[in-house]
């Protein structure tokens, strides 16, 4: 048994070695191929806030491994919560009914906290704004290594908002593990946390911080953009002066490499205009697509 | 791969007597009969507006017919949606997880936009006031055919809110097709659309407009009832004007032919008097329960 | 076909062995050996008021007994209901997709309400404040009989809110068959009603009434605790002088037999206080647990 709480616990290159791989053999087979480790299991996913695409992507990932599913789509109304029952007893009843718990809640935090009290797995599907969205992180390195067949010697763009990105932070700790060099492309107020450039520091990675769009883009391997995210400002006026600073226009992507990627954790906005969709590099579809066999690689290592 | 987006897609005597052919074979049949189509395929029900009943149907027949669900109860509460995400993201995204989608959504057209962009298939569950829901057209006709063995010679009464009756508009359409005769009973205020009007003109199908209940009842071979919805009242004083005007009252039911049949898309509130449930030809139940069939008809169709 | 609408239906001592040998018969079975009275059934879980705990307990029991679900986390907010619908029209409606309903409804005597129309089994899974839990009961006397092997001779306290509790209420009904004794612990204003008191009369049962804790805790079996739910009370004055009067603290456990068991039907607020948990007769996540194999045996009963 093992929890899935933080993007630490695949901080192993063998672990992802072996993710990455059981990923790729899967989006090879049909649905009537897959492996069945779920048969007989029940996996509860425990949403405390809506988020339809990580839930459906959860669900289906249980479903193709033969599990079956109970499911909260907002568990936030349910009178057991309403009534003021802590997160540890409502996790210590689910413990009764099903065999593992995907967990939504906005509260930071919270993944660990019920895998504190949990016999069976919990894996976090994103723990408030601070927190971790681990299979994210699992997904986005997928779909660079599925493209690039290595990390080592890329140099990756992270553009947007740095500052509050989770998703992105998760795929930074992960990248740092291996030979990668890093473009920051942000504005000033939403740079990357000093906690962030410390660990590529304590790794030996190059980086370079921007804090507008810069020639360093014809470098660039993968480009991965981020949405400036609205509900992260106090004020509708400093949300308003960045909110278009990094928008990646047609003109732009003429800059980047024939063979760069283009990943983006989605939604999107109108950051990504729907125009660079035809582009042969925008790869944030397939990244999401990427996320169902990332987390029945994930969900098959922890029930086989 | 086809979508079921509008009714016209359904405007195919062949296809039509296919879908009755087969829908008659699977209320025959117990549950462990059931052909498998869908086995090893999972549906997702997207639904941005709730509806239990529509949602209910889908999944049953999903089901019965050996697939998998992935469910939204409510997605406009999704935090993607609430973050801004376009449709045609959410279903682009969606498709990487699912092998088809039934979807319901309160703008009038989503359903056609959802199907630009998709690669599996959308069954439209309904896409707005103005909009279309085209298998309750089909279970409403499949009711018709059902209980009389042909639509040519029928006589249909249409009753109540004829001007926003989106089902009802269907339901008109698919009839239009064959020799039927049409009696339309609705206050003024509420009659059918002159568009409609020129349907069935150009089909060459004899029709009455009537503003009153009227001695024409007792010709009524099939007749439609529906609710006055008080939702498209701009003003509460003209729905009150108009919303008792067609209630189907016991001694109305005498009017009608003892082989005649009672239909109502549902929810009724007042229109239909609970005491008319035990006439035996209130078939409105049942025609519920012959949305389940015509819905799995039309999957085995999609996924044969 | 049976519906579960009252714990009345449950005051039988031949059909309460039955359902615990069956369930205890379940406990020491691994899923792939739960035999699958519900294969090619669907069961309908209809909440008209959120309920994550009971839901899911309902869901995973169906699924672990090889049956399919067909499931509303907030029926209220579905359109149909807000157009109107009767409760009798969207029960029929249910009848032609699933094999039978779960339910759940803020209002008192809905279930049976549902009963009268449906002619597909109708589980009641709690229907108003005033009105039933039947499952809940049955749960709670499992759990006694489990530990205890036998009801006659047992001292069964009951503590908190005995005047609105309508699990404790459920529970006191079935053990009321039993030779047990009771000792009710409440404030004078949430004291039992008086209708119980009548019960237990008819049926020659000693109870004592005790309106704070008392020494006759150390003669106690089996102690039901219950939360003083602020719901219930019109005036935050009210619930804030008697909320915290039945607090069970360590101290006070010191005082019950080794032997004793302490149950609670969840959620807990403050009235148990964590540090009790590890309390080897803390049996209320057991309890909890214990729902899942009790709603397994009434289902197999309902269904083979």
């Amino acid at each position: 048994m093992q929890h899935i709480i933080s993007v630490k616990q695949l901080e192993d290159k063998k672990l992802l070695q072996e993710l990455f791989d059981f990923a790729t053999k899967l989006k090879k087979l049909s649905p009537v191929e897959y492996p069945k480790p779920l048969q007989d299991k029940i996996i509860a996913t425990l949403f405390f806030e809506p988020s339809t695409r990580t839930r459906l992507s959860f669900e289906t990932a249980t479903q193709r491994l033969g599990g079956k599913i109970i499911s909260t789509e907002n568990a936030s109304i349910s009178s057991s919560n309403y009534k003021g029952e802590t997160l540890e007893d409502t996790i210590r009843v689910i413990n009764s009914y099903a065999d593992g718990i995907v967990m939504r809640h906005p509260e930071t935090g919270s993944a660990a906290r019920a895998a504190a009290v949990s016999k069976i797995p919990i894996i976090n599907a994103g723990d408030g704004g601070a927190g971790e969205h681990p299979t994210q992180g699992l997904l986005d390195v997928y779909t660079i290594y599925e493209s690039k067949g290595t990390f080592d010697g890329l140099k990756v763009g992270m553009v947007g908002d740095l500052l509050n990105g989770r998703t992105m932070h998760s795929t930074l700790q992960l990248l740092s593990m291996y030979d990668v060099e890093f473009y920051f492309f942000s504005p000033k107020s939403l740079s990357l946390p000093k906690s962030y450039l410390q660990i590529l520091k304590k790794q030996g990675r190059k980086f370079t911080e921007l804090y507008g769009w810069d020639d360093a883009l014809k470098h660039i391997d993968a480009l991965y953009m981020t949405r400036v995210q609205k509900e992260r400002f106090k004020k509708a006026k400093d949300y308003l002066a960045v909110k278009d600073d990094f928008i990646l226009t047609k003109s732009l992507t003429r800059q980047l490499k024939k063979d760069a990627i283009i990943l983006h954790p989605l939604p999107r906005i109108n950051e990504i205009p729907p125009e660079i969709d035809a582009d042969p590099r925008a790869l944030y579809f397939e990244q999401a697509r990427n996320g169902l066999f990332a987390r029945m690689s994930l969900l098959n290592h922890l029930y086989s």
